[in-house]
């Protein structure tokens, strides 16, 4: 463990930070709301502190595992510090704390936001807080599909990119290869959806942030309603296909655009978070018909847009579901906990583990009237390892563990039962709103400090797939 | 697979059940509360369909594996089936559904009642409520200790009771003498704990109904008020006492009368489970100061109480916690999934699984930068088989599913969120009062009658650690 290397390499990743944050200023003065200045001393600090961290500790050529796993977790914490930067110098949101919550709330694709008031925020601060969503998307698809199943994070070996080119052992041409594909897809379904919801009278940048939003599974909006605002069937429905693809693998979208659309059919995950949907869907629809909604058709475009925007993690509204029968509300705090597919940029423990789970429950019953028979957990047509199972089954008690722990944290900070849990789901599965005094027609502004900062640390844990940040707390991983 | 003979056993424990109903009647006599009557005809109900059940179906000599699991399973109905006749017939609860309910509390030593005016009833009625909590944690000591582990269910194969005598291959001999020995310690404290009650000024017949309900951590009590109604600190903590003994796992207590008190403390889970009570305890102590309780004493009083009492699943109230801080509340929620030790007469997840799992959880993470290492967990010296570790991470996998499912379907039978999900938690850990409309103060009484039922699924598979009973839906086990 070189943590000067480590060092070195987060100077990189701000230097970068530092360009990307000069992309919202011709927002700025397309719109004239006067804070180009905020974005160039944010961008300015995040050049200097960066180029210095590069430029003092040496270089070597390699990354061990154990700088990877200190890599990617101080890197999200720097880049929810310094992307903060804007919010607070241009006094759009003046405490820092609520700046890294809502930074760090991008940054993850969680989308619980502190703010009370949005439209009356500067745009190019707004396009910012879009940004965020979109970068922090980014970075979780090739994290899911090429890092962390080299670390052997969780079971995620599973679900690694299966991507054409040079295949050394060493991991950085993979990596880029994969990553480079990736973006590509990511960067062409962003383009489409900007065009569709264009083409659904939205302006320009309101369309570009909400792409970047629903790509990312994040969830912040521009408008106060969220999409509820537009008040457009055609609009929720285009937002709801692209929600759906954005719960969905990546690579099997790499696929599809070379043509093998029939990649999605074959891969059990992606059939069995179809099926998930469709039922949900089904169910919330008889709960509400009668209800909530008389015509067959709203029904429907509210409950599907309320079903994928949870069960991927993206937390858009059209609709106050606290309104919605009770019983309604426990479906969506269940999906709260499920999230999107392996290798897609939802959140939550991901369809495929929640699967191989209920297998394994299977399994585990069928040996006990069979004790001698040799039956091995598969998806798709491949057993799973036994070593991969069992990592899978620690992230599930290792997911509940930290749901339980942090939400007796929310209550000991004054929130009642059903507000605390819900915050703490819905940040460590990133979705957004929660229930109660957080809940869709609500915010977190009214949290208390400590609460703001262990829900912070949520979204980071569940962002990471939990043993990236974990690992840092093993006094092992810090010794020579 | 062969039905019959199961049968045939069931008619053996129903002659067995046929005897038992008898020992109510003594106190129908000494009271004079008229009751005795529907004794008898129970008792001639249960002999007749035992003995007709016994002599229709053929004998053979040994129980197979899968005819042990329909065994313990339709053992369990059965006996709450027709535990309930004397209610019934003495018109004490008039409503079937209602009295198999409060039976099935009372053998799966549970606790939750629909009584909503306990005292009025006869006193044998009462008697017998109390009984069936005793014979219910009788069965679960020797289930757990002996039978499960044998059937392989969940990890119980850790805590096989390490018990002297034959040791021959064959099932019977060895499960005869664990019982005998076992039960021999059940009986010895159960006489201590009505002896010491008496002490503090119970009669003979609170005494001993109490014991019953303290040492099968079941919770029935004859006062409306519970424990609360005799407000001593004397009876109080004489109680505390035996519901932490109740906790720990029988075959300590059988060493520790052999003189070997100091196994208590070389076995592992006990160190945890007395950790666990005492931080606990602590922990309300802090949070009820000066809110709650001025006095120092009454404050350790009602807290130890509290903290015993829904740790081992018992149930009993001296305060009714729904009026303390929500934290405590939040507090006493988590304590009710953990339950009490692996052979005990509590209920839960057992204090051994969720040690195994947090070391499960903690062996994951040191992998990640130690991918090489070969690091097993272990339980006191023993290296726990990594199948004995699949088991126990699927057992818990299968707990909160069915504890999600459980929910849900409480809040489709109408009640709200807190209530519907604590009255799973409290029937599915066997402790008995949830929070809510089922909090300490009030009764289950107002459930729905699908509601009842879905509670009463939930004892049966909490007790029966689940396997036991889902075993019996898979269609291969019904295959010949």
């Amino acid at each position: 463990m070189n943590i000067l290397f480590v060092f070195h390499i987060l100077g990189v990743l701000l230097t970068c930070l530092s360009l990307t944050l000069l992309i919202p200023i011709p927002f700025s003065y397309y719109y004239h709301d006067g804070t180009a200045m905020a974005f160039i001393w944010s961008s300015l600090t995040c050049l200097l502190t960066g180029y210095t961290l590069f430029k003092l500790f040496k270089t070597k050529k390699e990354l061990s595992v154990r700088e990877g796993f200190a890599v990617v977790t101080f890197g999200w914490l720097v880049f929810a510090l310094f992307g903060a930067l804007p919010f607070i110098i241009s006094g759009a949101i003046p405490s820092p704390l609520d700046a890294v919550f809502e930074t760090m709330s991008g940054f993850t694709t969680t989308g619980s936001t502190i703010l009370t008031e949005i439209e009356c925020l500067p745009k190019s601060i707004l396009f910012w807080r879009a940004l965020t969503h979109w970068m922090g998307g980014m970075g979780i698809i090739v994290l899911s599909l090429a890092i962390l199943p080299m670390l052997g994070v969780g079971g995620m070996q599973l679900f690694q990119a299966e991507v054409p080119g040079p295949t050394a052992d060493r991991l950085k041409p993979r990596i880029q290869d994969t990553a480079k594909l990736l973006w590509g897809v990511y960067v062409i379904l962003t383009a489409i959806e900007t065009l569709l919801l264009m083409a659904g009278d939205m302006s320009f940048y309101d369309a570009i942030c909400h792409a970047f939003a629903t790509l990312a599974t994040g969830g912040f909006s521009t408008r106060n309603a969220s999409v509820a605002a537009y008040n457009s069937a055609y609009i929720d429905w285009v937002i709801t296909l692209f929600m759906f693809l954005a719960g969905v693998n990546f690579s099997l979208h790499y696929y599809a655009l070379k043509g093998r659309v029939g990649e999605y059919f074959r891969n059990e995950e992606f059939r069995f978070y179809l099926l998930i949907t469709l039922m949900a869907t089904a169910v919330l629809m008889l709960m509400n018909q009668g209800t909530v909604y008389d015509s067959l058709l709203d029904n429907l475009r509210y409950s599907a847009f309320q079903t994928t925007s949870i069960l991927t993690t993206t937390g858009f509204g059209t609709a106050d579901f606290e309104l919605w029968p009770v019983l309604t509300q426990y479906l969506l705090v269940f999906m709260m906990f499920v999230g999107g597919c392996a290798g897609s940029t939802g959140g939550g423990m991901k369809v495929a583990r929640l699967l191989l789970l209920f297998k394994h429950g299977t399994v585990q019953l069928y040996r006990l009237i069979h004790p001698r028979a040799i039956r091995l957990v598969k998806l798709g047509d491949k057993a799973v390892d036994p070593e991969v199972m069992q990592a899978i089954l620690g992230f599930f008690a290792l997911f509940m563990a930290v749901f339980v722990v942090a939400s007796f944290l929310m209550a000991a900070s004054g929130m009642d039962l059903v507000s605390g849990a819900t915050a703490v789901i819905a940040t460590l599965s990133n979705i957004g709103p929660g229930l109660g005094s957080v809940g869709p027609a609500d915010n977190f502004a009214q949290v208390s400090e400590f609460g703001k900062c262990v829900l912070i640390l949520c979204m980071l844990l569940g962002r990471l797939e939990l043993f990236t940040v974990l690992v840092l707390f093993l006094p092992s991983f810090w010794r020579k």
